[in-house]
């Protein structure tokens, strides 16, 4: 035992350095991949799918081969031999975190990954058929097959600690998340945003919302969402903005970090707020320290739940505030001319702010947003704990729609086939969502107090010191902190639905007389 | 002996299947370096430089150990002893040409491919920089390296067949091609071309190029060489067409053939011509057996003479010829209206064919391309083979040009710094260039004999004859034949200057009334 101690100690960086250069090098391939995922969605020609599939399928082997092989073992075993006494806190977090994603990735069995991409790509292509015909039975056989092997997956990933099995697939996509906070947080959240979108329903005043039928020139749209996320603070020289269905953010790898919004000529402010959504997500993505560490946890970010945090308060936070509308809605004039003329700040920021519960989570305002979030969480964790059989889904569905939200579910469509996430098997993802609107809101409350004259810089088109925030507080730290540890760093609490509530009943209230 | 022989008489297949697997895969990586060139020029922020080297790098090498593994040697040789008699044709052309780029591959050390990749990308810079300040003494340390280093691996290269050092540099690119029978046919043609530039420097009549200087907007031009590309046969459901700032074809793989072109919006007949250039490129790659041979020579063009000769026979045969603006101008007028009106087709046909001795080569006519060709062919073998000190490129440069086209060079920009190609290494490529107009014009004469209505159909927009026979005498063989082979079987003759100077000569002198 002293032997080996002095022979790390002669060489204490050797197994740690090897171990990042390798981990470089496996991110490097992972980041063709990446590319190769943006590509398919913005560029790629239809007829290249076989092809994309090969090629998708030999990199994901070949990183997932060496992030799990032997040799990258022994290497991060002996790494954390050689920092066995945690002197330096950040190589502490680094190995914690790297020895988190190899345990987890080894206690998958080669078969079981295997069987999840087949089967998930079928499933896949099933869901969009189902949809389409609004056939529940369609995808139904192969839901259960999903739910199947989500569930072997959660026992492989499940460790003394899980609570539950859906625990386990939680902590895939929010490392170190409890299934009871997130219940306790959720049960909270629900109670008091209930009551607000009842009296909203009623209120004596609704914003007049006429800003969502003007037209715009498609080509005008985009030169003003390129110039706003620039002016936001994402690096068009390290980044693109494009086009795509479904609006996303690939954070390729150091320089290049790709957005997608999508535009319609009657739908700018929608376009806008997809845009800012992505910028968000991108300028996580951009101010993470790829440079330095890249393909180590410390250049990665926290959870989806922080990275969603980024994405909602630019799109909600700033980009339904009044004064984001003082700044942009004069640039908007400048650049549209006649097309928004005679229209005023407070009509926008009315209609930015218009709650009306929904079918179509993607659709759905700020506030029935999260109770489209809760209703998939409890169904998703009955499936999985076999409380809720594949085939009652439609109509535990619909039933909670009618209490939660007073609609009736008129086919599956816009029901519980709405959804691509369980058709690639990603049960445990949902609720992250609704964590990033509650870390946004928190981050927010916090960010107020430490920038007194933020709106007034907002109004301005100042966005610098929001960001300096962001990039200080959150970004640079990869993922050196867990989001709970994160987040009682920065705010002092834990997670709460207070300040998104707080936030919600200021900004509403006004706007409906309530 | 006669033990193997049963052996393999009873799995004869074994070897070659698992060997065409392993080409295959080997390609699927190859084709994801392609994607990264592509998206290099197409799309990639500029920041991404670093990463996309790494990744191009990593990518590069692990496609390099693949096809020259002892794994893969072995794997080579037991599928030839199966296969050694020779019984099928398509195996036994496979199996020369697999063995061809095995011996080449594994020929050259790792050590030399390093130091040519190191070099090569080092030297691109400087080029870049000494050319935009015309300095040739900073690019010159780089060339110097570069051309020690050709000669290294033209070392390496040769074998017992080749007569000079250039020629297994030539071999590369243009596999089975001897030095001394391009000089030749070199020779001939120029001897024949140069009176004839001589006659059209003096000729009575001139061409009106005023449509050179024609403005169209550059989206609509755009959506016409799209429709123009689509009319030609190239799937634009298996590609694309973008603009980038040197116009290329990278054929990705099956299904995924990507072309740019690049507009001016005084440009428009230019742009053309680039994206017919390059449609040609693509139809060949379209039309290549891919999705049966991916990885496999069966499925790979023959050289790049004959790339060339697809890209320049419908850039210049069928792009530069009457027919072609018999119908191009009709549809031209449709999508440009105004912009076009009392132009006719003698009008754009002469100008097409305008013929005028210039410093730079892409820039250049038809005719006088080749004097640019022949120029870089001599001077760059006669740098590899030591007979002209690199120093003294830009003297033997300028007086060539001053024998050959009568002009004066201004600076070395404009001059021996105008082409990427040197600082690439890439010493042996330039004569593939003239060899694809020789192709191109003795396939287009046979073609002319076997289609008798060909450019009737042409002046109706139907390309469906001539891409035919492209398709079945050239695509789908891939490189079952050499160029010579191939050359041989479609035209009955070996190549020959004749054909390039008859059609010449036919169209030129009546334009110019010599």
């Amino acid at each position: 035992m002293s032997e080996e101690r002095s022979a790390s100690a002669a060489a204490p960086a050797g197994a740690y350095d090897e171990l990042r250069r390798e981990l470089r090098e496996t991110e490097i391939f992972a980041s063709v991949g990446a590319l190769l995922a943006w590509d398919q969605e913005v560029m790629m020609p239809p007829a290249a799918t076989p092809l994309r599939a090969e090629q998708a399928a030999l990199l994901g082997e070949l990183v997932h081969e060496r992030r799990t092989s032997e040799r990258f073992g022994d290497l991060l075993a002996r790494a954390e031999q050689d920092h066995a006494d945690g002197a330096d806190a950040r190589v502490a977090a680094n190995l914690r975190e790297i020895r988190r994603n190899y345990d987890k990735a080894v206690k998958i069995p080669t078969s079981l990954v295997r069987q999840l991409a087949e089967t998930t790509t079928h499933a896949q292509h099933a869901w969009k058929d189902a949809r389409e015909r609004s056939d529940f039975e369609g995808f139904r056989p192969w839901l259960e097959r999903v739910v199947d092997l989500d569930r072997r997956k959660a026992e492989c990933l499940a460790g003394p600690q899980t609570a539950e099995p859906y625990e386990a697939l939680l902590d895939v996509y929010e490392p170190g998340a409890r299934t009871a906070d997130i219940v306790a947080a959720f049960t909270d959240l629900r109670g008091r945003l209930t009551p607000l979108i009842q009296e909203i329903a009623s209120a004596p005043r609704r914003p007049d919302d006429r800003i969502h039928r003007l037209p715009i020139p498609i080509d005008r749209q985009i030169a003003f969402n390129h110039q706003v996320a620039a002016r936001v603070g994402f690096d068009l020289e390290a980044g693109r903005l494009d086009t795509s269905t479904h609006p996303f953010c690939q954070g390729v790898g150091p320089g290049d970090t790709r957005l997608t919004t999508r535009y319609r000529e009657e739908g700018f402010f929608d376009a806008l707020s997809s845009t800012l959504h992505e910028v968000g997500h991108g300028l996580y993505e951009q101010n993470l320290p790829k440079q330095e560490a890249l393909g180590e946890p410390l250049s990665e970010s926290v959870s989806l739940g922080i990275h969603e945090s980024q994405s909602r308060l630019w799109e909600n936070l700033v980009g339904r505030s009044r004064p984001f509308w003082e700044w942009a809605l004069p640039e908007a004039r400048r650049e549209f001319g006649a097309a928004v003329q005679g229209i005023e700040v407070d009509e926008v920021y009315g209609a930015m702010n218009f709650v009306e519960p929904g079918l179509i989570r993607v659709e759905s305002d700020e506030a029935t947003y999260n109770l489209h979030i809760m209703l998939r969480f409890d169904l998703e964790r009955a499936m999985l704990h076999g409380e809720l059989a594949v085939r009652d889904l439609p109509g535990a569905w619909n039933e909670r729609i009618r209490a939660d939200l007073g609609l009736e579910v008129p086919d599956d469509r816009r029901g519980c086939l709405q959804d691509v996430h369980w058709s690639m098997a990603a049960i445990g993802y949902f609720p992250t969502y609704t964590l990033g609107n509650l870390y946004a809101a928190q981050f927010w409350t916090e960010i107020g107090k430490q920038i007194p004259d933020l709106e007034a810089r907002i109004s301005r088109g100042d966005f610098s010191a929001l960001l300096g925030w962001l990039v200080e507080k959150v970004h640079v730290h990869g993922r050196r902190y867990t989001a709970p540890e994160l987040c009682a760093k920065l705010t002092g609490t834990s997670l709460s639905a207070a300040p998104l509530m707080t936030y919600l009943e200021a900004k509403l209230r006004p706007i409906y007389g309530i």
